[in-house]
């Protein structure tokens, strides 16, 4: 390759003035989003409450790391909400960083040494009712054990409370500039993969396509993948884990991607299966089957938003499920129906027969995608992106690259 | 673009022949790495070990997760470790790759309920002397504070005990097959960099040259990058920290370059300061500076090797520092000389002034990059990779990127 060749600008590839503007809007939402915080820390009985994850950081504070940056970023990035203050934690290397980004917390530093500073720090929040912190709220299932007994030893008089889900909770409410930013995500992977069209070729290798796919995203818009771009031939379809290999793209099978793009710290998510030359009748049957309970499902979420009430995700996914038990597939279609998405690709809520019973929060954002593996022989899915919202009565399909049969390769 | 140019086979893009050499050579060290594992068992008294890391999952086992997918992948590639038995957890997604790449281990069906499979899985294994299980050592820095409580309440009578770098201790004394991996991974990097060399022009942004860097190692032999490429022009040169951006290639001005490859498993890491345009002369004396305290490094693993003894990680920063310091540089070179690399990129052994005072290991491969930084001016950098054997008196260098001063953008 003699130089990199920029595609022009995508649909969805952000402008300079939209990067101002989802900017704006998080600081604008962020005080509301830190009062649900701390509602929940008034009803907990806790004083303050200690996060890890990339995703709500980035949420609560403004401070963004990329996924693989979380293993080498030492204690930056940690943050401690209370009910009046707000500390992002961040080492020399990110205190230019986190003094941009976060201008409504007070950044101290720290590097691998955080029970060292612990007392200190919380020394310098005011607990409810004025007094001393006494309970902690830590991220129990992201916060290593060794750091957790550390953090107890360093301030034996600060109790640590196991949190789970807290912050994960609001994240599934998504503000307007939240859903643009996903919307933007579903745009540039729609493009990308139309672009790729022209590729797929029987003979090309899963392997290559990824990469190509991959790169169509980060040359026009992505600043990163939600996830590893999947790429499966014929029967390899049919794995629920799989990653694009040395396989070849043949005629008369299928070929299923499944894969996002990051704008602005939001993601997408799609599967689309492909036909390569004449489908098999086998496989247009089953086509048929999966984008008729996706429809099912759209269809049981419509009537759920036009009586202003949310569905659950159990109902949801039982929505689809049936339309495929029906045709006798029940037994291959095992994994859940959907999931939310945001900051991060997989968060609350889960649609599926183990979703919680309590009725989906709104406005929100998440995955319908059914799909029917027959193993050793073939596997469809079909995946979109959709937008709920009981109080408006809307239910909008975010991904738009079509849905119809598409021979690809001739 | 219209189809993906893949680049002729590159220097160190592993041949299918490679791939199977070095599973075998895996394979066949594997009960040696286990019986050094054991011994420290039986040293610290416990019965059993639980690991959770990818890298010692690999290592041990043979079951390879790519780095993104720890956090999907659920209990997949947690293992177990007794005097007889290796456990490979894997859910169904995992099952079939785990028989295959695990054939010296049983596998056991676990997704996110490994709590609720303990007790069975530890009535499975037998404990020291042949009775049950009494305690297991765990990886108390990747475990979460959540799955631990959770553990020890399903089987109390069996004690947890926080384990700490006992695998990522071995793992720094490294084979002949693992240390071909790591020279293959830097010979992708030198062809990536030297064919990126027209590309680099007054005008690109950081951005896109990284990207395209990127392109290069993934397109001729890197199954993956060993960490974001780092890309930064002039002043930003003196960020210890910083992601490629939107400043442009400036002349006058040098260009870092930090990035790394992974092939089969093992990874590379190097970074080359170029010049755009003739050097400013303020530039040139830095280059010539770090390139003098490398070379001290070099120097003083030279003697030890050659008297069969190992210095420590410390004497090995200082020989380097003390040339940055003797120049008044001192305060410009806050990190440390030097880490080791092989399944994870930043691994043991460290060199540096908080390095442990024992002396290194061998054989093991590590990085040795000094570096000035003058904020808001200038950065230099100079990072090879180096094998070291103190047994036959070996030192090697890996990376092969020239290190003379090396003009481009004209």
């Amino acid at each position: 390759m003699s130089g990199l060749v920029l595609a022009p600008r995508s649909a969805g590839a952000p402008s300079t003035d939209d990067l101002a503007r989802w900017r704006a809007a998080d600081e604008a939402a962020r005080p509301a989003r830190l009062a649900r915080l701390r509602d929940r820390l008034e009803r907990e009985t806790v004083d303050a409450y200690l996060g890890v994850s990339r995703e709500n950081t980035r949420y609560l504070t403004g401070f963004a790391l990329a996924e693989g940056e979380e293993k080498v970023a030492g204690d930056s990035g940690r943050f401690l909400v209370s009910g009046d203050d707000v500390v992002v934690l961040a080492d020399t290397r990110y205190l230019e960083q986190a003094g941009e980004e976060c201008p409504g917390a007070r950044v101290e530093e720290s590097y691998y040494d955080l029970p060292d500073r612990w007392p200190r720090i919380l020394a310098g929040l005011r607990g409810r009712g004025g007094g001393p912190v006494r309970r902690v709220a830590v991220e129990a299932n992201l916060v290593s054990q060794a750091l957790w007994t550390r953090l107890q030893a360093a301030a034996p008089q600060a109790e640590l409370v196991a949190a789970d889900g807290w912050v994960e909770e609001l994240r599934a409410v998504k503000e307007p500039a939240e859903l643009e930013r996903v919307a933007a995500a579903c745009a540039v992977a729609d493009a990308a993969l139309e672009r790729l069209l022209p590729s797929i070729h029987p003979g090309v290798p899963e392997r290559d396509l990824a990469l190509q796919l991959e790169w169509e995203m980060r040359t026009s818009g992505a600043e990163a993948l939600a996830f590893d771009v999947t790429c499966l031939s014929g029967p390899r379809a049919a794995l629920p884990h799989g990653s694009p290999g040395e396989r070849r793209v043949t005629v008369g099978e299928v070929l299923l991607f499944d894969f996002g793009a990051q704008v602005a710290g939001y993601r997408s998510d799609m599967t689309r299966t492909l036909f390569v030359g004449a489908p098999a009748a086998r496989d247009l049957e089953l086509y048929r089957l999966v984008a008729l309970a996706q429809e099912a499902a759209f269809d049981a979420l419509g009537r759920a938003a036009g009586a202003q009430t949310a569905p659950t995700g159990v109902e949801i996914d039982a929505a689809a499920r049936e339309v495929i038990a029906a045709a006798g597939h029940g037994d291959h279609f095992g994994h859940g129906l959907g999931h939310g998405i945001g900051l991060a690709t997989h968060e609350v809520p889960s649609l599926s027969r183990r979703a919680a019973p309590a009725p989906l929060p709104w406005p929100t954002v998440f995955s319908i995608e059914p799909g029917i593996y027959l193993p050793g022989q073939t596997g469809i899915r079909i995946e979109d992106l959709v937008t709920f919202d009981a109080g408006t009565g809307r239910v909008e399909r975010l991904t738009a690259f079509p849905r119809e049969v598409t021979v690809v390769g001739t």
